[in-house]
């Protein structure tokens, strides 16, 4: 498998279905569709109606299904019964299914040889080849194509190729399905299903949410007449058509969506007929144009290792995918719009996670991310009122509206950090993008007004020298009600700094931004063993040893899948970095003696059960210089999604792993300081031994840079009109606009 | 109102009318049903279907309806798809409704004058009288009576008198309603409703519990000819009768209730036909006479304060009517079989609030509430085994089967110390019955299985010099994961040193027993204040202040309905008495500056949020000799169910509360220890300047005694076979068997 831009389905297996259902997820941002099959399984309905009920997703247990069919469009959110707002599954469109002497083509119970199905990274496109060998003896090639349009977002456009040497008579059913569930509930307050034109079926659709959606889907083969056949909640085209001898029929479907909530309205009937007229290859090479433009500002290039390249891509490939560009009305959600688990929700993982990559790629995709939170402030602050407070605070879990819908109260009570977060992520675009109007205008509400919620959260707890943040979760979520976590209180410090910045820009008095620097910076780190150590939690070290030897003894499974969660609670272990996570995100205020004591004490106690721990990690390992352990991670991260034999993707993507695997290759192993952490591009690289080669775009601050870093140099191109201040390891340079500089790597001391 | 054996509900109102619902609740421990109005109340179905989400019952709403029935036998429990198990609410067939020239009697809306409805407490008989003004001009005294018998377990007898001055035709109507609802759900699987005979109506039901019940109602008048109607789920007999010039008409109601369940299998229809012969008087005057045995060794009896007298009484009847006699498959739920409200559920109250009540009145009651504990060491076993510990942990919540039917984990996963509360109740059982074979024989089992599961439950964390209970919640929930609670661990410590006592019994090593105590005598007790103050917990005293004068404006709701979970936990605030129980529990282990220190340091922390919180203060107030207090808390603890203009007992008896009541007038006001506290019967009675005179029989260590306090002495009558041991605050005495001695009251030096 020597293509670094392809991800292979080498045969099919029922047990990996879902999570190449998943892995294989298609999108233009604005619609999303997971990589089912065109004709379906046999026995796997979807309309399996069932009860989810709140709990912790990384516990849960779906229902088993083989195949588990996603469509959907960012903001499109239904109310729940019990789960709050989620994101909504939309109606299938994309069934194409073959018919031969009465025997419909199914994966699992037909004969099929060479099946092979690749998802091309570089042009988004999914395909798939088998040899059908009928049970009535033929042997129909057959090819399914399909991409969801770059250019036309709202439309997916799907081709089926069957070719049989013999001249073979076929039924094509084409079917539009709006018989389908989210997380078990139907959530369509109307359906209406008719036959449009002589090829075509519409679908008006109603939603719980208030929203209409209007599809219509056309199929063609040459000569076909297509009669209508319609049920309830399904309708379906279907043509009895004949594949030439020794040649090819080929089979087309077109399908274009549109909602209530678009910005650009638009009607599906003039969708598809403003395309009728361009081929197949015209709309795919128009969508692969506007990818190949995506790669050119993202592509992450590693040789010497194709696994790691491919994966570099497949991360890459799933973030372009999964942002919608244009639409702040939404961010990523955290299953990549690939499916219903984390009910289409917004977590801190945008912020910190997400933001990164884009941002240093492609600022104006980065801005609709915070400017997603920047205008769900309104809602922010009805939230810290409902909780008693003055201000802004952000939901843990948020919807489209940017409401809390996280339904565990250890969460979305106690995980407040996300609010820090957001002030976290507005200032790094601003750093980033080297825009201070956007600090001191958008920002610096959102700013003043989670320092207002901070100001009130902190308590003065009377005998004490210092204010204390009490009864929060950190990052590491074993932890749930602690005191003072370091995290926390970091960034609440840096977000109240920056509120005190800014404020006087939107009307805060003197005063009360004196008392937000000053409350801020008096938020204390605690510490042990003397200073050396970063507590996670004031009593951290107080909690109970947690004997992985005995309790833990299936290393496949989580720490937390094999004991309660009352001994999570009570007990030293941590689901994913904190005290790293801190030290990732402020380098520079640690020294290397610290980092490494937190590792040191840490690590052992550390489960990785959250799949966004390896990143930081691996980032960190860098640090450190200890590239077996960095590797590992990297391994480790970059195989959430892809190891299908293990689930994988099968509930949908690991995004924020996505966005982490982009970081632990710019961050860590290129050891490119954010423009938090430094004001100059400054690069620490050192490769994986098994890397020859790392090179990547970057945008420093407006500037585009070209970086390529090779076991032995550092080549650093100035792609921008301005010189261009860099450092590497000790050395500095100026690069004059458009010019080239290598630099030698130097012998890493602290690597040995 | 001088009657202290009555409740009297002066008027109807239909505000009133839920709280008088649960406030006349009726019961023979096996049937129960709540005091709804015979003929019902229009516009307000029993059969509306509503989704009961998990949450805090103490900050729940329930859904607005005038009345809600409510008929229970305790151990029907039903399988609620998302509230766990939870007690039936069953079919209701109490109705009984006049009909005069078409209008049905309607306490809301027909004319009714001189109402009155009264529960007798002595005879545990509910009476209603009014007089009925109808729209057609006749004015009709109207009575309605009913008892659930105590001589005959399953059998509610009812009875309906009208009178006028002239002839006035009358339609009765008499239903068993099988269309009600538990919490919005509906149980039954199957209902059957048929004829029996000429005047009967016979339903058989099966439950998704997988239990069977069976009613059989007969009604009955002089020379009735009774129709038979029935819907799907409804069934009722009518007969057109008259009610005679100046006399009287008398419709008589019997109903027997017999289930799949039941200890002494019964044939409803045989147990109507065994006492079709007795009248009305004959079945009330043997049910009183069994009631009046109950109250011979049970009724506290208060001069000089009715309204004290009363509720007193009022405590005591719901106790006695609660309690299921013969059967420890059961044990008394939060709501005393008067509401549905939580779930028939079983708490700690049963151990720490119901027992002593029991055990010091009635020890073969107080047998079966241990007994029940004994039965679920099972279920215990496999609780611990699914929390990954050996042993037995008891749920915090539990069904009839012993089963966790908690569904919020901070209480489930943390309040362990039901665990204690329960080998406490056990030990307190041998120790007032002075039974060891009981200590040795059926506690043992649980002694050592709990302390095998606390064994596992402690954590040594390296570097601290004792063992800790870390992660837990005490008796104040407010404090949801707290480290070294001390309540919980001295009812630990306590539970492992009797463990270690009886071990060997059980076949436990001396090793282990030995281990039991060691770790057990080496949980701390955490101190502040140069050990003055007994903490908490660990750190609560670097918790947030609480602020209540700003935050807490309006005292007559919750401070929980008023702020954030988020902001309760962390907070010094407390829902009740937690330091103050332990002392109470354990008082001859602090001094009373200790226990002043506490009073003094919690009290002003203290939002007696829980019903529970009263009685502990009243009873440390007591001990300090603040009588001021213990009085305030008295009629706080004593006007939770009577005050029907707050709610009172619309959902259900505050059972617990209940005990609680009997505690603070012989545990507070008369200051009886405990046998958990001292060997000989000692007393240490101080009444408040209301009360004239106190008096109330006590059995100690199986010996009948009468104590009487008034204001100058103390007067103790051994009633038993054997001289007794009695301490009077400083004086000690033995009174022979059927002796009095008086001792005259010492001038309470610590009150002035």
């Amino acid at each position: 498998m020597s293509d670094t831009w392809s991800l292979v389905e080498p045969a099919f297996s029922v047990n990996t279905a879902r999570a190449y259902e998943g892995l294989f997820t298609q999108g233009s941002g604005y619609l999303q569709i997971r990589g089912s099959l065109e004709e379906h399984l046999s026995d796997c309905p979807q309309d399996v109606t069932y009860t989810r009920m709140p709990t912790n997703v990384t516990s849960e247990k779906f229902p088993e299904s083989k195949a588990k069919w996603g469509t959907y469009i960012p903001g499109l959110f239904g109310k729940h019964p019990f789960l709050c707002w989620e994101m909504l599954n939309l109606p299938s469109f994309i069934g194409l299914r073959p018919i031969v002497d009465g025997e419909a083509l199914d994966m699992e119970h037909s004969r099929v040889d060479g099946y092979t199905r690749t998802l091309d990274l570089r042009t988004a496109t999914l395909r798939r080849t088998v040899t059908w060998q009928t049970r009535s003896g033929a042997a129909i090639a057959v090819t399914f194509e399909r991409f969801v349009s770059a250019h036309h977002p709202g439309v997916c456009v799907q081709r089926m190729t069957l070719a049989c040497v013999q001249e073979q008579a076929v039924t094509v059913q084409a079917s539009l399905d709006t018989d389908v569930r989210t997380n078990g509930y139907d959530h369509f307050t109307a359906v209406t299903l008719q036959a449009a034109g002589e090829d075509g079926i519409t679908c008006h659709l109603e939603t719980d949410g208030g929203d209409t959606v209007q599809m219509l889907t056309r199929v063609c083969a040459p000569s076909a007449s297509w009669r209508y056949e319609a049920g309830a909640r399904a309708a379906q085209r279907v043509a009895e058509l004949r594949i030439p001898a020794g040649g090819t029929l080929i089979v087309e479907k077109r399908t274009a969506v549109a909602t209530s909530r678009d910005l650009q309205p638009s009607d599906p009937a003039a969708v598809l007929a403003g395309i009728a007229t361009s081929r197949y290859e015209d709309l795919h090479a128009e969508h692969a144009a506007m990818w190949a433009a995506r790669w050119e500002s993202a592509d992450v290039q590693i040789e010497g290792d194709e696994a790691s390249q491919r994966a570099m891509r497949c991360s890459l490939y799933h973030l372009l995918r999964a942002h919608v560009p244009g639409d702040s009305r939404v961010a990523i959600d955290a299953k990549g719009y690939a499916g219903d688990a984390y009910w289409g929700h917004f977590f801190w993982d945008t912020e910190i996670y997400l933001l990164p990559f884009f941002l240093y790629t492609d600022p104006e995709r980065a801005r609709t991310l915070v400017d997603f939170r920047v205008q769900a402030l309104p809602e922010a602050k009805q939230i810290a009122a409902r909780f008693g407070y003055d201000g802004a605070r952000y939901p843990w879990q948020s919807d489209h509206a940017g409401r809390e819908c996280c339904l565990l109260w250890q969460y979305s009570d106690h995980e407040v950090h996300v609010t820090a977060d957001v002030a976290y992520g507005l200032v790094h675009f601003a750093q980033a993008t080297d825009d201070p109007r956007y600090l001191f205008g958008p920002a610096a509400h959102v700013l003043v007004e989670t320092a207002r919620y901070w100001m009130q959260r902190i308590d003065w707890v009377p005998g004490q020298p210092h204010p204390s943040l009490l009864g929060v979760m950190g990052p590491d979520e074993y932890s749930p009600i602690s005191h003072n976590n370091s995290y926390t209180n970091r960034l609440v410090r840096f977000a109240l700094a920056k509120a005190s910045e800014v404020g006087w820009q939107v009307g805060a008095s003197a005063e009360e931004c004196a008392a937000f620097a000053l409350t801020g910076a008096a938020l204390p780190t605690p510490r042990a063993q003397e200073g050396k150590l970063v507590l996670q939690c004031e009593g951290f070290d107080a909690l109970a040893e947690p004997n992985f030897a005995d309790m833990w003894r299936d290393r496949t499974k989580t720490f937390a899948a094999q004991v309660s969660q009352e001994r999570l609670y009570r007990t030293k272990c941590l689901k994913q970095a904190d005290v790293l996570m801190l030290m990732m995100l402020f380098p520079q205020e640690f020294t290397d003696a610290e980092v490494r004591c937190a590792w040191e004490y840490y690590l052992p106690y550390t489960t990785h059960d959250s799949s966004l721990s390896a990143g930081a990690h691996a980032v960190i390992a860098c640090r450190l210089g200890l590239l077996d352990d960095a590797w590992a991670f990297w391994l480790h991260s970059t195989g959430l999604d892809l190891d299908v034999t293990h689930g994988g993707a099968a509930e949908g993507i690991h995004i924020a792993s996505c966005g982490v695997n982009w970081q632990i290759a710019i961050y860590g192993f290129a050891g490119m300081a954010s423009a938090m952490a430094a004001e100059h591009l400054t690069l620490r690289p050192q490769l994986p031994a098994q890397w020859s080669r790392l090179s990547f775009p970057i945008l420093w601050k407006g500037c585009p840079v070209h970086i390529d870093i090779s076991q032995e140099a550092c080549t650093v191109t100035n792609r921008g009109e301005q010189e261009l201040s860099v450092q590497v390891d000790e050395q500095h340079v100026v690069i004059p606009a458009g010019e080239t500089v290598s630099m030698v790597m130097p012998v890493m001391a602290h690597v040995l």
